[in-house]
């Protein structure tokens, strides 16, 4: 490389890799709003969540321990799909920008299914697998968590159905391939598999399908099941889905710290907020224990501004109205989001744990518009060789920014972003970018 | 995982990352017989070879030296790109095939260009840098090899030219935004970029193109640049590209050494033959020293069956004749193989070291149909959980089959092959082979 022989990678060993997810419950400034009833209106128990969830994610829900060990077979089959994951310095977008600042980033997209999703598919399913569920339901935006679940599903020996985005279903052909590879049974959404599918394209029969409505489709599929084997599983917004994803932060942690650094600035892009969660929970724990001094930012669509035009308010979490009123900020569950190639943000909502964090003011949303995210997608893959998800890019952008601002102010600080996942199945994207045709 | 807890996955440190590549000339049991002047028919001087190739990989196409030491700036490269690569022992195939074998894969994918091309696209975009070239211009088959040299140019600030084979632009539209989106500029081959393409299309204007076609619209436009600033870049063949790949090998032995094991069998797909030898070449040298007793095999496709049908005999590199002659085994410069998905399989010739060591029966070449080859493909993505490159599924279906003889004599071998690259641009040969709809 031209810009210096200094290391890029940050690799740890696979005994570093965590043997507890971080729990962030117990250290809310305030507890967290309760779900409710749909029907009664009051506080939902957890034989409320039985009908579609484990009961061992249900506990996860709801706990107030801080550290939740992890299974044995989770551990491992989390080694076998890519953690520890290496924390890499962007020394050649440094230069390009000619920042004082540090940008590092948590690549994400070195499993087979080139996202975060994994860490909490595997877990999801193992531990459906140990109550004797036999088939796992799920709704998908871009496709990557329908191919986690997919992949998880296969380790544990698992059936798994997969209602697809029709929007993304269409654009990312790619996706539903690899789905199907796995051996999973794949759908566009709004589809004719269940009677809310059907009215919803009795309505409009092109409709471009949104996470919420795919959400309804799912837990239908789950509830009208007969033999009560199927279960719901859920990629993100729930506190349990979260959680799991807290072993990207907590290696991030030890990495930096390797690195004898300090983050100043915490990025990960939000839809329903796993991935940011799972870089920035572990790392707020740190900053609460004195440990960093960090602001954290949460990226999002302009097109789906769940956080910075949203409400803060109790809202259903799918559109059917099937799921707990959660408190959240939301767009409302009626929303449609236009069709951006960041499939994976287009939720009319946002997890209650990063709600609060927000309406706290201790997580700082921004939004960008599709255009500006793919410029920044570009440069990254033309400076550090790799290509990112859309969603990923949302993340860039804002490094990018950060790192721009710290140029101005001629500060050195440390910037970490969470590159969710790799954008090869997303690159018609890319394509229409570089072609002049995005709007 | 249902099949134990033990680890399926071998890792290196950075330091352990070999610091020279491996030259096999000198441990050949007989010298390699010379490329010759297609004019003279003499034996071919290096100074023949400088119009399209660097001089430093032109010095080690010829080089006596066992050991050619690997600059610290392409080392560097390297461990940005994957380097070291796990290896992975495959206990979820070994338990569906009951099989009393071990299988280890090492898992070339795991870069941002998903195949092993970076580890020779590196080494030579930088001798380039180094002699002050500007423009590299290449041909690609399924187009790892044209990601690849993409890849290595934006990182040595080199312009690059792609000649993509016009069956495998087709039918893989992803690898062309891939290269489009690093910056490089891809022509379909035969294209109206040269004379020889021009030649050919005039012949037949739905010439699905070959490697060897788009070789010479490669070199043709490197020696008709007027500025003197191109050079060519091969991809496979010749004896520096292999002796490149040997990175891959020498980090296999010393994880089957971590993991106390002796390699019975050594699997790669050959096309050209780079990812075979990449691999091979230092377990063979292994051998030679009596480290271990392994039988070494070459797989190729049934439709370009060059090493199991081919003749072992003088043959130009490409289609037009621009090349030096060289010693190989080949089915004829003007055989246009079908169009099957493992596009980078379809070379009517084969690297000259390979054709020795398969002449002189100390590699064993075998050959498998299309349907078969992605038949052992679906059954590894349903075991491993792993999509990979059509190319390596060829090894797949050799290991399962090598596996499967093992249990009829109930024997526990070790068995090792190289998963050359990951398939997720190559999932549209899945879904027709799993729809049924592959010839």
């Amino acid at each position: 490389m031209k810009n210096g022989n200094d290391s890029v990678k940050i690799l740890l060993d696979e005994n570093e890799v965590p043997r507890q997810f971080y729990n962030i419950l117990p250290d809310l400034p305030h507890p967290l709003a309760p779900p409710l009833h749909p029907g009664t209106g009051k506080p939902a128990s957890p034989s409320d969540f039985e009908a579609i969830f484990s009961k061992a994610v249900i506990a996860q829900e709801m706990s107030s321990e801080r550290f939740i060990p992890i299974p044995g077979e989770v551990r491992d089959a989390l080694l076998r799909s890519g953690r520890p994951s290496p924390l890499f310095r962007a020394r050649r977008l440094e230069a390009r920008l000619k920042t004082p600042a540090k940008i590092y980033f948590k690549h994400e997209g070195l499993n087979p299914c080139g996202s975060h999703k994994p860490n909490t598919a595997i877990a999801q399913a193992y531990y459906n697998m140990k109550e004797g569920v036999e088939h796992l339901v799920t709704e998908t935006g871009a496709g990557q968590w329908g191919t986690a679940l997919s992949y998880a599903s296969l380790l544990f020996g698992l059936d798994c159905k997969v209602f697809m985005v029709r929007t993304s279903f269409d654009s990312k052909p790619y996706r539903k391939m690899l789905i199907e590879t796995y051996g999973a049974t794949i759908f566009a959404s709004p589809s004719r598999e269940t009677k809310f599918g059907q009215k919803v394209l009795l309505e409009k029969p092109d409709h471009p399908g949104s996470l919420g409505i795919a959400i309804s489709e799912a837990i239908e599929c789950v509830v009208s099941d007969p033999k009560k084997k199927s279960k719901y599983s859920l990629g993100s917004v729930l506190n349990h889905v979260l959680l799991h994803q807290t072993v990207i932060g907590q290696e991030t942690s030890l990495q930096l710290a390797m690195a004898d650094e300090k983050p100043d600035y915490v990025i990960g892009c939000i839809g329903g907020g796993s991935n940011f969660a799972g870089i920035a929970f572990p790392l707020l724990y740190d900053k609460l224990k004195g440990k960093n001094n960090a602001q954290f930012i949460a990226v999002e669509p302009e097109s789906c501004p769940s956080t910075t035009k949203g409400e803060f308010k109790y809202d259903f979490g799918d559109t059917a109205g099937m799921t707990p009123l959660i408190k959240m900020y939301t767009l409302g569950k009626d929303f449609i989001p236009p069709s951006i190639h960041a499939g994976g943000l287009r939720y009319h909502g946002m997890a209650p744990t990063v709600s609060a964090l927000v309406a706290e003011k201790l997580v700082h949303p921004v939004s960008y518009g599709q255009k500006e995210v793919f410029e920044a997608g570009v440069l990254f893959a033309r400076t550090e060789g790799i290509v990112a998800a859309p969603e990923s890019c949302h993340a860039i952008k804002a490094a990018i920014d950060t790192a721009l601002e710290c140029k101005k102010r001629n500060e050195a600080k440390t910037i970490v972003f969470n590159l969710s996942g790799h954008g090869l199945l997303d690159l018609a994207g890319y394509s229409q970018f570089l072609e002049g045709k995005m709007q």
